[in-house]
């Protein structure tokens, strides 16, 4: 028999963390796991190409990560950020440790050399040792960009980058929607549908629902091969008592209008197809339904959203749920069909014990402590997540 | 009156020592320098531009030379090296320090967003204030190639990046000769002729004549300028006794069949035309036998010097003096013409006093102390340049 096969779909710490415990488990059990990241929060500064999230994951499980910062290395320096203000380079907001530069060299020389991200991010993991099998969800470029007001009143609308918005502006600037630049012209990344393919669960992390999965989904076929996967969905959820268990997701989550909880967040991936043996077409119709959903494409006056056919995030791969929040700054699609239409994501529902009940129409719910305290606490998790996807070990 | 206005011929650390003593003097009698420095050492690594002349130049007059290495930053760190190495990023041999990668992001950034390498120059100087002008001899790449034996016996030539050769060889592999890259098809960049045009005197440094300077003058219109230029040309030696007052110049100098003393390297450059006044007709006629002296292209069998139209180093700007070296490994001009022919550089050579007397047909020889052991030493050798060049301030 082959070993289980578990895909996990993650953003930065927070999927590197839900990762630790997949791994911890996986080990224990002989599974292969392969984690599709966002990148979606890429961004080239000075020259260089960073990848946060990939980066996260790959520091984290790697044992090269700052566990109390959050993010990038540890034992890290700053003479090259310093050298680099020093000759009023902009941007002066963004941490560029000197350890995670050599990374953003060689991941930057590889690409300007031309190979693909994933094939990047392996040659940068044959130092890391992950232990689990890191897939950037595209290799394409997609680039989520805030829609925020431009300065001044009356002026309208401007995009900057989920960088700028994030770490500049501390996500303080209202967003009014995000939009996934490329993301229509994006395939998923070399790996990616062989492994949703192969997979006997795909888990969701407790990442930021809006600006990490949901720019994961929005890849051009990624969302519909997570939909025709024989495999059960699970997420688990990343709000715990209203609140989010790291980062600022309730900010991202009010710009696209979503409750910052539990059962909100479970609504706004809402349910897959109850038959997950449907066959392919009724994904297609899935599809054609979200794309017309997407008709509305963003009229930023940024210089950064050019593109024609970015998505916009407003549920997860473009549909809204049709749950009990506002719709403000959401695209939402007003078609008939209901919180188990063909776009929902999810089969289970991971939430915290103290957030329980809580109901998802077409979801099945279950909780379980959440707090990713350790290693042993997270694997706790990672089983009651397969527990919930029929896959007991 | 417009201020005396001197242009100085310049490589690296031994050119960045002697422009100490130009702008100390320049400083005290209000003249104007412009540095034309070379970039045949310039390299890409790790998809940085790294231009170690202009740097030396650029550091050392700023003041931020490590001046006990002789080259690269004071107070230098090397996190990102280490990084890069346990990456197994090759190359490992290159000195790449982590405020050194700070100049080279803000250059490469610059250069890829189009600026050229003389207003990327002028960038990166707004900060170092190096009271000079620094002008890289060219816009365009010029790489200087070292053609040696390829590996394994009988096995034919093979060229290698001058960097490779300097650093992690040593200079210890035998170089058959030199090859600049792409020097025909280089122009002088922005400001290099007018500066020549303007100028007063034109100054020589101590730098190495065979991959320093020479590269400069190889740049096409670079070396008719400098002939052509109705201020006097005055060199410095840069050998004392025998010997290179820094660097390996004594290797370059017996690839290319030159003996290392300052009658030597007084004969490679050559006397300039005894008619400073003279018509640009006669330039011409140099100009189109020294064509005929290269047109002996290089027939490497490495990757890198594919290129046709690269210039090989024989005898400053390709016409070899006549005097009694060697020529081994020259690609020497053997036409009728004597060492006054219109090919060469000087009208002045500055010895140290240890080698006077010295006789180079043409071209009026002074001595001094040319050791360049503090800035007070190095202003009275400037003086006594310009003294040679019957300019006295």
């Amino acid at each position: 028999m082959a070993p289980m096969h578990i895909v996990v779909l993650a953003g930065g710490i927070g999927g590197a963390r839900f990762l630790l415990g997949v791994r911890a488990l996986a080990r224990s059990t002989g599974a292969e796991v392969t984690a599709v990241v966002n990148v979606g929060d890429d961004v080239v500064l000075h020259g260089l190409r960073i990848c946060p999230d990939l980066d996260s994951v790959m520091y984290t499980l790697g044992g090269g990560a700052d566990e109390e910062r959050g993010w990038g290395r540890a034992d890290e320096r700053w003479t090259v950020k310093e050298e680099l203000a020093a000759y009023g380079a902009e941007p002066t907001w963004f941490g560029l440790g000197d350890r995670d530069v050599a990374t953003h060299l060689v991941r930057t020389t590889m690409l300007d050399a031309g190979h693909p991200l994933s094939a990047v991010t392996e040659a940068l993991c044959a130092r890391w040792q992950p232990g689990v099998r890191l897939l950037p969800a595209t290799d394409d470029r997609v680039e989520t960009h805030v829609v925020v007001d431009a300065p001044g009143e009356g002026r309208g609308e401007q995009a900057i980058h989920f960088q700028e918005w994030w770490i500049r502006h501390r996500a303080a600037l209202p967003a009014r929607r995000f939009v996934f630049a490329g993301a229509e012209q994006a395939k998923p990344a070399a790996g990616v549908l062989d492994a949703l393919a192969r997979a006997d669960a795909v888990l969701v992390a407790p990442s930021n629902p809006v600006v990490s999965i949901a720019p994961i989904l929005a890849v051009s076929g990624l969302r519909d091969a997570v939909a025709a996967s024989t495999a059960p969905v699970v997420g688990v959820s990343p709000i715990i008592g209203g609140a989010p268990v790291r980062g600022m997701a309730d900010r991202c989550l009010a710009a696209v209008g979503v409750e910052c909880s539990a059962a909100g967040v479970g609504r706004f991936y809402g349910a897959r197809t109850g038959d997950r043996t449907a066959g392919n077409g009724d994904r297609t119709a899935g599809n054609g339904d979200r794309t017309a959903s997407t008709g509305d494409r963003t009229a930023s006056t940024g210089d950064r959203t050019a593109s024609t056919g970015d998505r916009t995030a407003s549920g997860a791969g473009a549909h809204t749920s049709t749950g009990g929040h506002s719709n403000t700054g959401v695209h939402s699609n007003t078609g008939a069909h209901g919180s188990d239409d063909l776009g929902g994501l999810l089969d289970g529902w991971l939430v915290d014990t103290a957030d329980a009940p809580v109901s998802i129409p077409g979801v099945e719910v279950h909780d379980a402590p959440l707090w990713m305290t350790d290693e042993t606490a997270t694997v706790a998790i990672v089983r009651a997540a397969l527990d919930l996807a029929g896959l007991r070990r």
